[in-house]
Protein backbone atom coordinates (compact mmCIF):
# COMPACT_ATOMS: atom_id res chain seq x y z
CA UNK A 1 0.00 0.00 0.00
CA UNK A 2 1.08 3.44 -0.89
CA UNK A 3 1.86 5.66 2.08
CA UNK A 4 0.08 8.11 0.27
CA UNK A 5 -0.74 10.71 3.02
CA UNK A 6 2.91 11.75 3.06
CA UNK A 7 4.30 14.38 0.43
CA UNK A 8 7.61 14.16 -0.70
CA UNK A 9 10.35 15.45 1.61
CA UNK A 10 13.80 16.48 1.75
CA UNK A 11 16.13 15.88 4.63
CA UNK A 12 19.83 16.61 6.04
CA UNK A 13 21.23 13.81 7.85
CA UNK A 14 24.50 14.42 10.22
CA UNK A 15 26.49 11.50 11.73
CA UNK A 16 25.71 12.22 14.80
CA UNK A 17 22.96 9.14 13.96
CA UNK A 18 25.31 6.28 12.99
CA UNK A 19 27.62 7.44 15.99
CA UNK A 20 25.34 8.04 18.66
CA UNK A 21 24.46 4.58 20.71
CA UNK A 22 20.86 6.01 21.64
CA UNK A 23 19.98 6.46 18.02
CA UNK A 24 22.22 4.45 15.70
CA UNK A 25 20.92 0.92 18.25
CA UNK A 26 17.50 1.61 16.58
CA UNK A 27 19.25 1.04 12.58
CA UNK A 28 22.34 -1.52 13.78
CA UNK A 29 24.55 -2.31 16.51
CA UNK A 30 28.10 -0.78 14.87
CA UNK A 31 28.21 2.72 13.25
CA UNK A 32 28.50 0.44 9.59
CA UNK A 33 25.43 -1.81 10.74
CA UNK A 34 23.61 1.05 11.33
CA UNK A 35 24.25 3.48 8.50
CA UNK A 36 23.78 -0.48 6.39
CA UNK A 37 20.14 -0.65 8.26
CA UNK A 38 18.95 3.01 7.55
CA UNK A 39 19.73 2.19 3.85
CA UNK A 40 17.91 -0.32 3.55
CA UNK A 41 14.66 1.79 4.46
CA UNK A 42 15.47 4.70 2.93
CA UNK A 43 15.75 2.47 -0.51
CA UNK A 44 12.11 1.54 0.43
CA UNK A 45 11.06 5.28 0.65
CA UNK A 46 11.35 6.87 -2.54
CA UNK A 47 9.63 10.09 -1.74
CA UNK A 48 12.26 10.98 0.58
CA UNK A 49 15.65 12.50 -0.43
CA UNK A 50 18.76 12.34 2.06
CA UNK A 51 21.46 15.02 1.49
CA UNK A 52 24.70 15.65 3.63
CA UNK A 53 27.04 17.87 3.74
CA UNK A 54 30.47 17.34 2.23
CA UNK A 55 32.07 17.76 5.75
CA UNK A 56 29.67 15.38 7.42
CA UNK A 57 30.24 12.64 4.76
CA UNK A 58 34.22 12.93 5.66
CA UNK A 59 32.98 13.04 9.33
CA UNK A 60 30.96 9.80 9.21
CA UNK A 61 33.80 8.18 7.29
CA UNK A 62 35.90 8.17 10.23
CA UNK A 63 33.34 6.04 11.85
CA UNK A 64 32.14 3.37 9.02
CA UNK A 65 33.89 1.01 6.95
CA UNK A 66 33.15 2.58 3.59
CA UNK A 67 33.83 -1.21 2.13
CA UNK A 68 31.23 -2.42 3.82
CA UNK A 69 28.40 -0.25 2.26
CA UNK A 70 26.07 -0.99 -0.62
CA UNK A 71 26.73 0.62 -4.01
CA UNK A 72 23.42 2.85 -3.12
CA UNK A 73 25.21 4.50 -0.51
CA UNK A 74 26.04 7.47 -2.90
CA UNK A 75 23.04 7.44 -4.73
CA UNK A 76 20.81 7.22 -1.46
CA UNK A 77 22.84 10.08 0.57
CA UNK A 78 23.46 12.71 -1.52
CA UNK A 79 26.81 14.86 -0.69
CA UNK A 80 26.37 18.44 -0.96
CA UNK A 81 27.44 21.27 0.62
CA UNK A 82 25.77 24.56 1.40
CA UNK A 83 26.09 27.67 -1.03
CA UNK A 84 28.24 29.27 1.53
CA UNK A 85 29.43 31.88 -0.86
CA UNK A 86 25.65 33.04 -1.94
CA UNK A 87 23.85 32.59 1.64
CA UNK A 88 22.87 35.27 3.88
CA UNK A 89 21.82 34.83 7.56
CA UNK A 90 20.31 37.58 9.98
CA UNK A 91 22.96 40.37 11.68
CA UNK A 92 21.00 39.28 14.76
CA UNK A 93 22.39 35.49 14.50
CA UNK A 94 25.92 37.05 15.13
CA UNK A 95 24.94 39.38 17.94
CA UNK A 96 23.43 36.27 19.48
CA UNK A 97 26.75 33.81 18.95
CA UNK A 98 29.17 36.69 19.80
CA UNK A 99 27.00 37.17 23.33
CA UNK A 100 26.29 33.62 23.97
CA UNK A 101 30.66 33.19 23.64
CA UNK A 102 31.72 36.25 25.51
CA UNK A 103 29.37 34.03 28.49
CA UNK A 104 30.97 30.88 27.83
CA UNK A 105 34.25 32.06 27.54
CA UNK A 106 33.97 34.32 30.51
CA UNK A 107 32.82 30.66 32.21
CA UNK A 108 35.24 29.31 30.98
CA UNK A 109 38.55 31.57 32.98
CA UNK A 110 36.28 30.13 36.18
CA UNK A 111 36.67 26.62 35.48
CA UNK A 112 40.42 27.70 34.63
CA UNK A 113 40.30 29.81 37.73
CA UNK A 114 39.28 27.06 40.15
CA UNK A 115 41.38 24.56 38.44
CA UNK A 116 44.60 26.86 39.12
CA UNK A 117 43.76 27.25 42.29
CA UNK A 118 43.24 23.80 43.10
CA UNK A 119 42.10 24.09 47.04
CA UNK A 120 41.26 20.23 47.79
CA UNK A 121 45.22 19.02 46.26
CA UNK A 122 43.64 17.12 43.89
CA UNK A 123 46.09 14.72 42.07
CA UNK A 124 47.24 16.42 38.54
CA UNK A 125 46.01 13.91 36.32
CA UNK A 126 42.67 14.51 37.67
CA UNK A 127 42.97 17.76 38.12
CA UNK A 128 43.20 18.17 34.37
CA UNK A 129 40.55 15.25 33.16
CA UNK A 130 38.16 17.30 35.04
CA UNK A 131 39.18 20.60 34.73
CA UNK A 132 39.06 19.40 30.77
CA UNK A 133 35.61 18.15 30.99
CA UNK A 134 34.36 21.10 32.54
CA UNK A 135 35.41 23.61 30.15
CA UNK A 136 35.04 21.46 27.08
CA UNK A 137 31.07 21.24 28.60
CA UNK A 138 31.23 25.05 29.19
CA UNK A 139 32.29 26.01 25.80
CA UNK A 140 30.80 23.65 23.47
CA UNK A 141 27.41 21.99 24.67
CA UNK A 142 24.58 23.95 22.76
CA UNK A 143 26.74 26.21 20.63
CA UNK A 144 27.61 25.89 17.00
CA UNK A 145 31.10 24.85 17.76
CA UNK A 146 32.22 23.79 13.97
CA UNK A 147 32.16 24.20 10.48
CA UNK A 148 30.31 20.67 10.40
CA UNK A 149 27.12 21.90 12.22
CA UNK A 150 27.19 25.35 10.65
CA UNK A 151 27.16 23.24 7.61
CA UNK A 152 24.31 21.34 8.54
CA UNK A 153 22.01 24.59 9.49
CA UNK A 154 22.74 26.31 6.17
CA UNK A 155 22.01 23.61 4.03
CA UNK A 156 18.76 22.66 5.80
CA UNK A 157 17.80 26.30 5.28
CA UNK A 158 18.98 26.30 1.95
CA UNK A 159 16.76 23.20 0.80
CA UNK A 160 13.97 23.88 3.33
CA UNK A 161 14.59 20.46 4.13
CA UNK A 162 14.26 18.51 7.36
CA UNK A 163 17.43 18.23 9.94
CA UNK A 164 17.95 15.53 11.55
CA UNK A 165 20.96 15.77 14.20
CA UNK A 166 21.77 14.49 18.01
CA UNK A 167 23.66 17.61 18.44
CA UNK A 168 22.01 19.84 20.95
CA UNK A 169 23.54 23.31 19.49
CA UNK A 170 22.76 22.36 15.57
CA UNK A 171 18.79 21.73 16.89
CA UNK A 172 19.39 25.53 19.07
CA UNK A 173 20.23 27.46 16.13
CA UNK A 174 18.24 25.59 13.76
CA UNK A 175 15.30 26.45 15.56
CA UNK A 176 16.87 30.52 15.19
CA UNK A 177 16.75 30.45 11.47
CA UNK A 178 13.30 28.86 11.62
CA UNK A 179 14.97 25.46 10.16
CA UNK A 180 12.55 22.14 10.48
CA UNK A 181 13.70 19.39 13.09
CA UNK A 182 13.40 16.07 13.80
CA UNK A 183 13.63 14.82 17.51
CA UNK A 184 16.22 12.50 16.60
CA UNK A 185 14.77 9.54 18.61
CA UNK A 186 11.74 9.60 16.40
CA UNK A 187 13.87 9.62 13.11
CA UNK A 188 13.02 5.92 12.77
CA UNK A 189 9.09 5.86 13.11
CA UNK A 190 9.58 9.18 10.96
CA UNK A 191 11.18 7.00 8.27
CA UNK A 192 8.46 4.17 8.40
CA UNK A 193 6.18 6.08 7.65
CA UNK A 194 7.15 6.62 4.20
CA UNK A 195 8.31 2.62 3.58
CA UNK A 196 6.34 1.27 0.67
CA UNK A 197 6.37 -2.37 2.00
CA UNK A 198 4.61 -3.90 -1.35
CA UNK A 199 7.66 -1.67 -3.96
CA UNK A 200 10.70 -3.59 -5.25
CA UNK A 201 13.56 -1.36 -3.60
CA UNK A 202 13.49 0.97 -6.22
CA UNK A 203 16.98 2.24 -8.52
CA UNK A 204 16.60 5.80 -7.97
CA UNK B 1 38.59 78.92 2.56
CA UNK B 2 36.05 75.83 2.47
CA UNK B 3 37.75 72.71 2.12
CA UNK B 4 36.14 71.79 -1.55
CA UNK B 5 37.52 68.76 -2.53
CA UNK B 6 36.05 66.46 0.04
CA UNK B 7 32.91 65.26 -0.24
CA UNK B 8 30.66 64.83 2.92
CA UNK B 9 30.98 61.61 4.96
CA UNK B 10 29.15 59.59 7.64
CA UNK B 11 31.96 58.76 10.59
CA UNK B 12 30.60 55.67 12.78
CA UNK B 13 33.34 56.60 16.49
CA UNK B 14 33.89 54.18 18.99
CA UNK B 15 34.45 55.25 22.55
CA UNK B 16 38.10 53.70 22.53
CA UNK B 17 38.88 56.89 20.68
CA UNK B 18 38.41 58.77 23.43
CA UNK B 19 39.54 56.43 26.14
CA UNK B 20 42.57 54.97 24.66
CA UNK B 21 45.75 57.30 25.61
CA UNK B 22 47.09 56.83 22.47
CA UNK B 23 44.28 58.19 20.14
CA UNK B 24 42.61 60.80 23.07
CA UNK B 25 46.02 62.68 23.68
CA UNK B 26 45.58 63.90 20.22
CA UNK B 27 42.37 65.53 21.61
CA UNK B 28 42.78 66.21 25.33
CA UNK B 29 44.16 65.05 28.38
CA UNK B 30 41.49 63.05 30.13
CA UNK B 31 38.30 61.27 28.33
CA UNK B 32 35.67 64.08 28.89
CA UNK B 33 38.57 67.13 27.59
CA UNK B 34 39.30 64.53 24.31
CA UNK B 35 35.74 64.28 23.84
CA UNK B 36 34.76 68.21 23.77
CA UNK B 37 38.45 68.84 21.43
CA UNK B 38 36.64 66.22 19.40
CA UNK B 39 33.49 68.38 19.72
CA UNK B 40 34.89 71.51 18.84
CA UNK B 41 36.54 70.30 15.46
CA UNK B 42 33.64 68.50 14.79
CA UNK B 43 31.48 71.59 15.24
CA UNK B 44 33.55 73.23 12.20
CA UNK B 45 33.32 70.60 9.78
CA UNK B 46 30.04 70.16 8.87
CA UNK B 47 30.92 68.40 5.87
CA UNK B 48 30.83 64.86 7.84
CA UNK B 49 28.25 63.76 10.35
CA UNK B 50 29.46 61.25 13.13
CA UNK B 51 27.25 58.42 15.13
CA UNK B 52 27.21 56.18 17.17
CA UNK B 53 25.17 53.59 18.51
CA UNK B 54 23.27 52.87 21.80
CA UNK B 55 25.74 50.79 23.35
CA UNK B 56 28.80 52.57 22.49
CA UNK B 57 26.92 56.05 23.88
CA UNK B 58 26.44 54.09 27.02
CA UNK B 59 29.61 52.55 27.82
CA UNK B 60 31.03 56.47 26.78
CA UNK B 61 29.29 57.75 29.40
CA UNK B 62 31.14 55.59 31.87
CA UNK B 63 34.33 57.69 31.12
CA UNK B 64 33.37 60.78 30.50
CA UNK B 65 31.78 63.54 32.67
CA UNK B 66 28.43 64.03 30.85
CA UNK B 67 27.86 67.73 33.39
CA UNK B 68 30.77 68.80 31.37
CA UNK B 69 29.99 68.39 27.63
CA UNK B 70 28.60 71.46 25.06
CA UNK B 71 24.66 70.89 24.76
CA UNK B 72 25.72 70.27 21.65
CA UNK B 73 26.92 66.86 22.07
CA UNK B 74 23.68 65.40 21.54
CA UNK B 75 23.43 67.35 18.19
CA UNK B 76 26.94 66.35 17.10
CA UNK B 77 27.00 62.94 17.82
CA UNK B 78 23.96 61.05 16.46
CA UNK B 79 22.76 58.24 18.56
CA UNK B 80 21.67 55.31 16.40
CA UNK B 81 21.74 51.62 16.58
CA UNK B 82 21.84 49.46 13.01
CA UNK B 83 18.73 47.80 12.22
CA UNK B 84 19.48 44.49 13.44
CA UNK B 85 15.80 43.11 12.64
CA UNK B 86 16.78 43.81 9.04
CA UNK B 87 20.34 43.30 8.40
CA UNK B 88 22.00 40.29 6.85
CA UNK B 89 25.17 39.26 7.14
CA UNK B 90 26.78 36.94 4.80
CA UNK B 91 26.98 33.41 5.94
CA UNK B 92 30.54 33.08 5.40
CA UNK B 93 31.03 35.36 8.15
CA UNK B 94 29.27 33.00 11.01
CA UNK B 95 31.75 30.02 9.60
CA UNK B 96 34.49 31.88 10.30
CA UNK B 97 33.79 32.88 13.42
CA UNK B 98 32.83 29.59 14.37
CA UNK B 99 36.45 28.41 13.00
CA UNK B 100 38.22 31.16 14.88
CA UNK B 101 36.08 30.68 18.35
CA UNK B 102 37.39 27.26 17.47
CA UNK B 103 41.11 27.41 17.76
CA UNK B 104 40.45 29.87 20.44
CA UNK B 105 38.79 27.74 22.86
CA UNK B 106 41.20 25.15 22.41
CA UNK B 107 44.23 27.42 23.09
CA UNK B 108 42.20 29.23 26.29
CA UNK B 109 42.27 25.37 27.25
CA UNK B 110 45.54 24.59 26.90
CA UNK B 111 46.55 28.10 28.71
CA UNK B 112 44.33 26.76 31.54
CA UNK B 113 46.02 23.21 31.94
CA UNK B 114 49.30 25.43 31.72
CA UNK B 115 48.19 27.12 34.95
CA UNK B 116 46.59 24.09 36.59
CA UNK B 117 49.80 22.31 36.53
CA UNK B 118 51.62 25.12 37.62
CA UNK B 119 55.70 23.45 37.23
CA UNK B 120 56.98 26.13 38.42
CA UNK B 121 55.51 26.82 41.56
CA UNK B 122 54.48 30.39 40.68
CA UNK B 123 52.74 32.11 44.15
CA UNK B 124 49.06 31.34 43.24
CA UNK B 125 48.07 34.90 43.32
CA UNK B 126 50.60 35.53 40.64
CA UNK B 127 49.16 32.69 38.72
CA UNK B 128 45.71 33.34 38.62
CA UNK B 129 47.18 37.22 37.86
CA UNK B 130 48.97 35.95 34.50
CA UNK B 131 46.49 32.74 33.58
CA UNK B 132 44.29 35.51 33.59
CA UNK B 133 45.79 37.85 31.40
CA UNK B 134 46.80 35.16 28.48
CA UNK B 135 43.57 33.85 28.96
CA UNK B 136 41.35 37.06 27.98
CA UNK B 137 44.42 37.66 25.26
CA UNK B 138 44.10 34.32 23.72
CA UNK B 139 40.13 34.88 24.00
CA UNK B 140 39.29 38.49 22.77
CA UNK B 141 42.22 39.57 20.72
CA UNK B 142 41.14 40.35 17.54
CA UNK B 143 38.02 39.00 17.81
CA UNK B 144 33.94 40.13 17.72
CA UNK B 145 33.73 39.86 21.51
CA UNK B 146 31.04 42.17 22.39
CA UNK B 147 27.65 43.36 21.24
CA UNK B 148 29.10 46.62 20.98
CA UNK B 149 32.10 45.69 18.63
CA UNK B 150 28.83 44.21 16.36
CA UNK B 151 27.03 47.44 16.89
CA UNK B 152 29.78 49.05 15.03
CA UNK B 153 30.34 46.83 12.08
CA UNK B 154 26.50 46.94 11.33
CA UNK B 155 26.09 50.54 11.82
CA UNK B 156 28.69 51.43 9.42
CA UNK B 157 28.06 48.79 6.68
CA UNK B 158 24.22 50.39 6.75
CA UNK B 159 25.18 54.03 6.40
CA UNK B 160 28.16 53.17 4.25
CA UNK B 161 29.94 55.12 6.72
CA UNK B 162 33.61 54.80 7.46
CA UNK B 163 34.66 53.23 10.73
CA UNK B 164 36.70 54.58 13.29
CA UNK B 165 37.86 52.78 16.31
CA UNK B 166 41.04 51.73 17.82
CA UNK B 167 39.51 48.00 18.24
CA UNK B 168 41.32 45.60 16.20
CA UNK B 169 38.97 42.90 16.06
CA UNK B 170 36.00 45.52 14.95
CA UNK B 171 38.28 46.48 12.27
CA UNK B 172 39.69 43.21 11.05
CA UNK B 173 35.81 42.13 10.88
CA UNK B 174 34.90 45.19 9.45
CA UNK B 175 37.37 44.10 6.43
CA UNK B 176 35.38 40.88 5.84
CA UNK B 177 32.12 43.32 5.33
CA UNK B 178 33.86 45.77 3.12
CA UNK B 179 33.15 48.69 5.58
CA UNK B 180 35.60 51.31 5.49
CA UNK B 181 38.11 52.58 8.43
CA UNK B 182 40.43 54.74 9.44
CA UNK B 183 43.43 54.29 11.03
CA UNK B 184 42.66 55.59 14.15
CA UNK B 185 46.16 57.69 14.70
CA UNK B 186 44.96 59.34 11.74
CA UNK B 187 41.65 60.29 12.76
CA UNK B 188 42.74 64.43 13.92
CA UNK B 189 44.08 64.72 10.93
CA UNK B 190 41.32 63.22 8.91
CA UNK B 191 39.06 66.05 10.78
CA UNK B 192 41.30 68.80 9.80
CA UNK B 193 40.74 68.37 6.08
CA UNK B 194 37.13 68.99 6.69
CA UNK B 195 37.36 71.88 8.96
CA UNK B 196 36.20 75.55 7.76
CA UNK B 197 38.33 77.88 9.81
CA UNK B 198 36.76 80.91 8.83
CA UNK B 199 33.21 79.77 9.29
CA UNK B 200 31.83 80.35 12.88
CA UNK B 201 30.59 77.15 14.58
CA UNK B 202 27.40 76.44 13.00
CA UNK B 203 23.86 75.26 14.44
CA UNK B 204 23.36 72.01 13.45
Amino acid sequence: MKPAIFSKDKLVLDTSLFVNPEIRHDFGGSPTEALNGFLALAEKAPALEFYMPSSIIEELLNFVDIAKLPPSFTALIRQKSPSKHELNSPALLLYEFVEEMRDRVNKGMRIAEKAARNVNNTPERELIQSMRKNYRDAMREGILDSKEDVDLIFLAKELDALLVTVDYGAIKWAEKLGVRWLIPTKFKDYLLNFVDEEDAPLAR
